[in-house]
């Protein structure tokens, strides 16, 4: 079998031949004065990309890693923690908080919804004494987006650490960490920039470094230890690396980035909406059902689809792959066998890789009994690119 | 401007991973025995793309180069020349043919038409001398595929160098050399085969070799000269060459016809059938008029459609890259501004890439006020290709 | 600054074109069906490559990820463990044997020497209740290697878990896994192999696992969780990855433990042994002294050389890389500034690439004043090339 | 057999990874906007190159491609031309000439000299009515640099055109076509631009253009017509091509121009003559001799060295080919048996591959019983290096 024609899936997506120029470079040792400086223009890169001024940490590992790394960073045993549930991920990041012997209450709200402010201020409210609030901002499960920029400062305000997971959301919707007051935050470089899924971008304020100084449990001498990032890198005056980075995702990365902020990153923002707006309309317009009860807060880098009867997600994925070329996702956790799912990221948010997205779906599930209209649906996702103006071929 | 999303032209056109990582090899020295065992391999896999044991020479140079050559080879002052033609490129050849003086009859059909064996055959007996019959197999400039299993045949019979221009068919359609009677005939990398531009592939039998030999014109000490390769590459054992080879291009080359025989030529061939066929049936579909007037004749690597009233090739090109990221060709020589032409050839002959072609040139034209239903189009290429079973992404 | 025009340092060190070229490939998703099959197709790569039957797994991170994580896997508190020590890395590894609050012995030689297996012996009937025997098999920070061969066996019988880091042993030196008795290793892409720095090659074997799954601190649901790979890879018929693996690197290890297959391990090795000993006989005969003190274990994947009176080893090696273009490693750790190290691994122990270290060492350090015959380096270090037969540039 | 290790030949010569990229890109359609304003840049880059404001034609096709069809284009029958000869190709150019008809008066020295501009002058004095005065700059079969500076301007003021074959200078040495009055040159993109082989960089003044036109034998409706490219795309604006260029080769010429011209050009000329006397001391230390006879006039091309008494060229090359990877040239035409060639052009002129190719060729040499001290050879050659402050790795 060969590669896929098209991967427009969940992310890992397809990247631009910039970053897969940057991946291909030959291997270089990691104290090589040109690696060493490339690393610290990355940090200054992805730092410009999260518009903040805090610290950039640059961690080896997708982003779980990021994220296990800052969460066993900050909480410690008894802290009062508020966990913010809209999916899959966010309902994962409430067991790991409890493993780590946090006390956790929890706000749920369907996964077909977004978390709303105000409810969120209300429990702020009702106990007043959370020292960490945790949120995903954009759920990749389901493509949901959350109003980051509400609930974040409410958080804030109310005197908690803010942490936000912002890995699908980074590069392709707005983050603004410092404006909004998020504390610590993990973006991955395998969504909406493109980029390579082996590291974790992790940006930690003094708050937070504060309260991981103070965390017995926080890891030390680990793989997972944000602190040897900070003792030996930081205060060492970026010179000296705790682990071996790896060097071709480093270039990976810092192309992604680079790239990103060189189009100027509210072009590509706009970009990501418009490539979303096509998907959701053509997708309605063949006949098909969104997950997302509401545009409002269906997500810029994914599309989620519930599934039709009569079809099961996998072997419609495989048909799709098999008979088209194109590689789609499904759902994710306890949605896997309830969802398609398109990505639409990075170079795959440009010229009509949507269009066909929309169409592989339509044609397969066609293929497979599914009573859909697909010249409707390929109308509808033409419809929304041609009035965009500019945004998805500049 | 970003290079183009989708490159979906009459060639040169979008290449596979492999070419591309084939041509950004290091530079290696065209007397490095590596290169040139692989120079020998690829005239040996050429011989095999054109199912012939005549010699292979690979000249550098856009095909163009190789036409020139052969024709400056082997025609000599006062040669009786029957030239078939059918489209633009027939044509010039024509025009080359009486600057080096040959004797020329010409048998036209119109352009939107295809060569008919019979007529040929009709011509052959009416004058019994021709000492060559030159035809172009596929008219790229027109996408139209003349018949050449039924027209060589006859020629040879009749006693004359058969000289075929095989650019665009070869690696699309299917191309039977030496079972043909076909003497002299060249080949194009950049077209079907979806290699580099930068080379002719020419295959030069015994007797067009003898004809070469006695022609007092024929190029010798020059870059046009096939009597140079044949006497420093052939007859030298193949360990010298004439002039130096273009490496890149001729690791390109030996990749892209590599892939073509490793997949199979009949399912390659196959592979573009459908692609042409989900194009026309889109176009179709849409509102758009086919230039060739019969499907039998529609050629396997290039779509052509007959430019509506009220809107101009050119800008219409310009809107559909600008816009959408996509690249398609309009007519070429006098049918420039006639005609729009869309290219399935290589990778573009897979997947879903006919459909982008399709609904970019549908979109780009309603953008611009033509009347068009590009959902219908839609549904029709998408058709074709659901009724084509395994073959456009195995 | 430009990139070096040679990197022959202790790793991450020179790749491979066919490295390179696997990294550089378009992304694609983890779920693709071409990506499962060549991460299934590492993992049979990779154990071939260790001689083993074990489960092999290909963890995300540079190869101390993959030693925390074997390492906090099999330890459980109060585990009576032997730590042999010749060098910095089975040092570090005792700090966490103790973090983990294991109870310790410790066996240890000069760094400049190998741990002898009489001495291993003579300690195991010591004791006779280790659990775990743990070893580095070859010290990248000081090149020296030690006699796993020799020493896993004694372990094995005495009833103890063998764990061994061969990080930058495996392909560079016979490493044995089943045959020797390891329970337990961690192999590292970017030494020997020449391919990235982002994954652990973990073999784990029956015995192993048993003690991961009866200790309660070994990790679960986390990055460092052998566990996890197990459960929900593993067991779950290897089509489901319990974390993202990083694309481009899995396509590097794949590209890399193929080529050297391809190549043939025992040539693979006699290469690496030919390079470290022109690097030896160069750098001694143009007046420097090597670090181990005997060539019985000198390492064939590094070099390392005692810093000469009157010069720093940082400085130097600026000086060598600015004046030079070639990028070489001093010491690490506590040894940091007493030695320099030549790698030579991969493609770096082919050719002339040891001879170009050894120069480049020679030639700097002559400049910054030290008094050094380079002419005789180039000399003797050629002589062993030539001697070589074959090996070094088949 | 594997590639090479190392490329040090005479060209094509080893590519830099900015090169090898370029040429990696995927193919893209010649009429894209994105590739003819590439090529439009390139032009522009080659007249910066060049020193030139004339026209700047880059024809497809190795540089002989160029100097055919400008020595086509200029030399009408009868025309009085003064052929400098100091080597293999300015022999060959005359052969040309003869059989375009020109009336030729040949000045030639032995092949291991230079030419005098006073002895041209004397020859332009004794004849005056010469309306052609061709030379090579650069003879890259025999290392010899000759004076253009000093020549040309005596023959443009003796009221001759004038022609130079600057194939292997341009990039490696100074040419200043306009200063010089050269009227019509060709540049090659794989000698010190370590660029591909397959594109002639031709430069064309106003005194050229006009003897093209009025020359009846002018080639028109050809491969090697400058005419055509004048017509087609330098009158129409720039904007179609007579004929389909290579765009890989475009982009690989790009990339190597611009390269050079971002490093300076007066440094990277500076960093190929450290080169070429690195190679030339360190030769002549380890007991060979250099062919040319002066150090004046040695090329900074390439090192032309004497094949010693007892061993054959050929085989050397092909020992040393396959004992230590390392590619090297032997003479060309008739100095093919008695001469070894060292490339030291474009990253070939960086670091330490000067001393590479030195020490290959020295101990194959000794390998084969040729006595000479290869140590020696290093030390002069690592000497230079030394000397030569910030160039060679900058």
């Amino acid at each position: 079998m060969q590669e896929p024609d098209f991967t427009l899936s969940a992310g890992p997506t397809m990247s631009s031949l910039r970053v897969q120029q940057a991946q291909g470079r030959p291997m270089i040792f990691d104290y090589d004065p040109v690696f060493q400086e490339r690393f610290r223009e990355t940090e200054r890169l992805v730092g410009e990309l999260f518009r903040t001024d805090k610290d950039v940490v640059l961690m080896q590992g997708e982003a779980v890693l990021g994220i296990e790394a800052a969460a066993r960073g900050v909480v410690r045993p008894g802290m009062k923690c508020l966990n913010l549930v809209s999916g899959v991920y966010a309902k994962w990041f409430g067991d790991w908080l409890r493993s780590y012997e946090a006390e956790v209450v929890e706000l749920e709200v369907p996964y077909d919804e977004a978390l709303d402010p105000a409810a969120v201020g209300a429990e702020l409210e009702r106990h007043a004494d959370f020292e960490l609030v945790a949120l995903v901002h954009s759920e990749t499960p389901s493509g949901i987006e959350n109003p980051l920029a509400g609930i974040a400062p409410l958080a804030k305000r109310a005197g908690a650490l803010v942490f936000a997971d912002v890995v699908s959301a980074v590069g392709g919707t707005d983050v603004r960490t410092d404006d909004w007051g998020v504390d610590i935050c993990v973006g991955g470089p395998q969504k909406c920039l493109a980029g390579p899924p082996g590291m974790s971008l992790v940006v930690v304020g003094d708050e937070a470094w504060a309260a991981i100084e103070t965390n017995p449990n926080a890891p030390r001498g680990s793989f997972l230890s944000l602190l040897d990032w900070r003792e030996t890198w930081i205060e060492g005056g970026r010179v000296k690396f705790p682990y071996t980075p790896s060097v071709s995702d480093v270039n990976g990365v810092h192309a992604a980035v680079e790239e990103c902020l060189e189009e100027g990153l509210d072009s590509v923002i706009a970009r990501h909406a418009v490539a979303a707006s096509a998907c959701r309309e053509g997708v309605k317009a063949m006949g098909l059902e969104l997950w997302p009860r509401s545009n409002d807060y269906a997500a810029n880098c994914v599309t989620a689809i519930r599934c039709p009867e009569g079809v099961e997600v996998k072997s419609t994925l495989s048909h799709i792959r098999e008979r088209y070329g194109v590689m789609l996702s499904g759902g994710y956790g306890e949605l896997a066998e309830r969802l398609f799912r398109i990505g639409h990221m990075g170079p795959a948010a440009r010229s009509l890789f949507p269009h066909v997205a929309v169409s592989a779906l339509g044609r397969g599930l066609l293929d497979l009994g599914v009573d859909l209209d697909v010249g409707a649906g390929a109308d509808a996702t033409l419809q929304v690119l041609s009035d965009s103006r500019e945004t998805v071929a500049a």
